[in-house]
């Protein structure tokens, strides 16, 4: 049975023990538990890390019109939120639309930064991305054609709360997510 | 645009003003962010609503064999949680098969209590209910049978966490829920 306790990470524990423990626990885990885990694992790193004040997913929604996808609030650990998100608006819509995680050293930088809290200050925004169902697939799998079924998004509330080692684990965490949990 | 502000609660704000700002804010949120607004006002109130540690959602799952429904971890607030909890089990699967708010001041004391966190020692779940597609309604409305959709679940890390106040807001919150969400 999942308890509480997956939730606790080690004191002095570092960033990548720390991911590396949230990989570990996640495969079955759905959205709901996996933005707890992620939470809670930055709450227990140093700075930046522990600055971090939004933790989850959005999702593709559903309802999008065809000719103008939107990403829908999925669960997350932090503030309230904006509940849906146009494909190619702000960091998160930019990742949706390009399929390419979104690592911002500073949001007031970004071009169209949709600011549903002033406190967060960076952002890293990761796809997850699976093979569309009518995909042109050729011979040797690198032309496949993907679908964004969601997104991982964390805040952070200071500038530079992100690096190359938050980009490596997330796209990792993406890509377990992306096999481990059943997509439309 | 729905913003962070949303989750901010007056200092010394009453429980009813408290969750009367909850109801005035949740009509057009969905699950993730109603969570987040409930998981905000908990933590802003006196002791002991400020000692919540989990705030939030189980949903019906629509892959329940028929003969054994059960309920899936939906959005929420606090630590990891059980991510399935059949009707019938624990205080969440009571109020589920029962479809009556269960408010239980000591979960120790409550027969077949599942506990996902040994830190939690109150709770309060208050199921959320629509009219059954294939109604038998009487023709004063008062046999319309009802399904359960999801329920809303609130625990405390102290005895006694909650009270009628809570139980009324909450099943106030259910019906607002049951209204306004699409639900399947």
């Amino acid at each position: 049975m999942v308890h509480a306790d997956a939730s606790t990470f080690a004191e002095g524990i570092t960033k990548e023990a720390a991911y590396q423990q949230i990989l570990d626990q996640a495969e079955g885990f759905n959205l709901s538990n996996a933005a707890a885990l992620l939470w809670h694992a930055y709450q227990s790193l140093p700075s930046p890390s522990n600055q971090v004040n939004w933790a989850g997913f959005y999702t593709f929604d559903p309802l999008s019109p065809a000719n103008r996808p939107r990403l829908i609030l999925g669960p997350f650990q932090g503030k309230v939120a904006c509940q849906t998100i146009a494909f190619g608006r702000g960091v998160c819509g930019t990742a949706a639309a390009t399929q390419q995680t979104q690592l911002v050293p500073d949001v007031d930088a970004f071009p169209g930064h949709i600011a549903c809290d002033g406190a967060s200050r960076s952002e890293i925004v990761v796809p997850i991305v699976v093979p569309a169902a009518s995909s042109g697939e050729g011979e040797d799998g690198k032309n496949e054609k993907k679908k964004v079924v969601a997104i991982i998004d964390i805040d952070c509330a200071v500038v530079n709360g992100f690096d190359e080692v938050d980009r490596e684990w997330l796209e990792k965490l993406a890509d377990l997510i992306a096999r481990s949990c059943d997509w439309p």
